[in-house]
């Protein structure tokens, strides 16, 4: 049975990751099903089977088990965050972490990853070389974001590192994938590349965004958590010190012509606050400074590459959802 | 270049593993490579090499890749278990969680994992579905492990299953594997697999008796590490308790017939303990209570499988060589 409708890609995209996660070990089986089944966007996967489709595929089925790898390659790190960070809520649900503990959060993520080599297994060296760069790269965009963290040094060149390997990475290499296996030519498949790197800057753009101003209940986590912890995009944390504080941006509106300058917007100036809850007091300052509106101008710009790289891809119900997709993903709430 | 010394196939090993984890993350690069020039025995990548030429295979750089995937595997489980452990050594040096701390720890093994799949990149589905088992099985055991050590009930049944599935697995992979590329039919790798499930079995039975009896300077690490947390084959530890004690058998040497009968001899039993060092006291325990020979034995029944398994593989160097680690295995003191 031949499945073109990404719709019937995703449902079996979930039965697939449910069914690869059944295990011997019934903790494994329940904490990564947990994880898997709370409702996540699929929003990886969904870039995979378009860009499949876009290119000319024809049978989506063919791409199932590759899309279902790159949304356990992302749950897996979800579920490794969730303990770095300390979270406790995910998806509105108990973090893995905050549910079965440490030691078990840890193992399952591996076990996810372990999971990986095997929907990756059916196909070729290609796939496995860009599914193992995007992972690499992955892990690489979160230590550069602790060690900067850590070190209260978040700058505009670090920021924009970031981004691209935590999140823009995985982002280009589902496209990349889909779109090789939808037997597209180099020029589709890197316009289609290109299209999901700047969704995956815009995309993350938009979640630094949520952190500040999002809807806890509608996100399923609380927010501050970023600037808490001297992350994201708006906010840098002096070394060492708890001491935190913002300085508003003389211009907000020039502060628009590439993503590091969102990090301009917000810096630590060492200035001591009297409040009881720093964070509170940071994300009040933020969202009268002008930041965000920064923030959201830059994500549009992104949005508006992606949507130019389109132009390269041949007009199909698959081109208009991804264009569609980069509304999503400017204007969601989760 | 052909390689047919297992001595230069393993150099090529540490080289490209060393390759391999160059980031431009430093961080990575510094904490990944710690551990992996530590001095690692190296085992489950030997057996694989010499499967490969047992079974037939002419050329070890073949088969490189994928042996220092299977060492990659292991290695990267070393250092999340050191999370998980809180282990502050490993191999005679900080391990990555004391050097680096937690969350660079966990990210520095998930690198490791993302860099098995470029490593396994270039063999096929069989290949790549045998290391995915491994894996998922390796996970499996250290979480039953954790599962059963922190219910305090490591039963025989349980103990079984953890050896089988967080360290056989792997040997048997790495022989399976290797013995398949190197052309070996169907009785040779299936002969192979079984050799090295043995003495997986018999490694993981030596490693808990080092545990107790082991020099700490030669291993690299403290000893009594695994009683203390209720692991291994000589404890088991009251639910919820912190008084431990044991009960040495009736008949250490008829708790030989299978792997499962050494967990019989040390029991908890509630007693209460009035040492300062309830760990310490518990090893000077064991070591007079005959459950190290009755482990011991039960080791040697293991070796003498795996030797037995070596009968349906032709004679060769590589065959000798795999029936002499099997004495390495039995005799290490590290």
């Amino acid at each position: 049975m031949d499945i073109t409708l990404t719709r019937e890609g995703l449902q079996a995209i979930d039965d697939l990751l449910l069914d690869t996660l059944d295990s011997e070990v019934e903790l494994l089986t329940d904490a990564s099903r947990h994880i898997i089944s709370s409702g996540g966007k699929h929003l990886r996967p969904h870039v995979a089977l378009l860009s499949y489709l876009a290119a000319g595929g024809d049978d989506l089925l063919e791409a199932v088990s590759m899309a279902a790898a790159i949304e356990m390659v992302h749950t897996a790190t979800l579920v490794h965050d969730d303990i770095n960070d300390h979270a406790l809520l995910r998806r509105g649900r108990p973090s893995v972490h905050a549910r079965w503990g440490r030691t078990f959060a840890l193992l399952t993520g591996d076990f996810m990853f372990a999971k990986v080599y095997e929907l990756m297994a059916p196909y070729g060296p290609t796939y496995n070389v860009i599914m193992a760069r995007a992972c690499s790269e992955l892990v690489e965009g979160e230590t550069l974001q602790a060690v900067a963290a850590k070190a209260g040094a978040i700058d505009r060149e670090t920021y924009k590192r970031i981004v691209a390997l935590k999140t823009a990475s995985l982002f280009e290499g589902s496209a990349r994938m889909g779109a090789l296996l939808g037997g597209g030519d180099e020029r589709v498949v890197d316009a289609l590349a290109d299209y999901a790197y700047n969704l995956g800057i815009a995309f993350q753009l938009v979640d630094d965004i949520l952190d500040v101003i999002g809807d806890p209940v509608a996100l399923g986590k609380p927010i501050g958590t970023d600037l808490a912890q001297g992350r994201g995009a708006f906010v840098t944390q002096p070394n060492g010190q708890t001491i935190l504080s913002l300085r508003t941006t003389e211009d907000a509106a020039a502060a628009t012509a590439a993503v590091a300058d969102v990090v301009a917007v917000a810096e630590a100036v060492g200035e001591p606050l009297d409040e009881a809850d720093p964070v509170a007091r940071m994300m009040s300052k933020l969202r009268t400074s002008g930041a965000i509106e920064a923030a959201r101008l830059q994500a549009l710009e992104m949005i508006d590459r992606a949507r130019a790289a389109l132009d390269d891809v041949p007009p199909s119900t698959a081109r208009d959802e991804l264009m569609s997709l980069t509304s999503d993903v400017l204007d969601r709430d989760r």
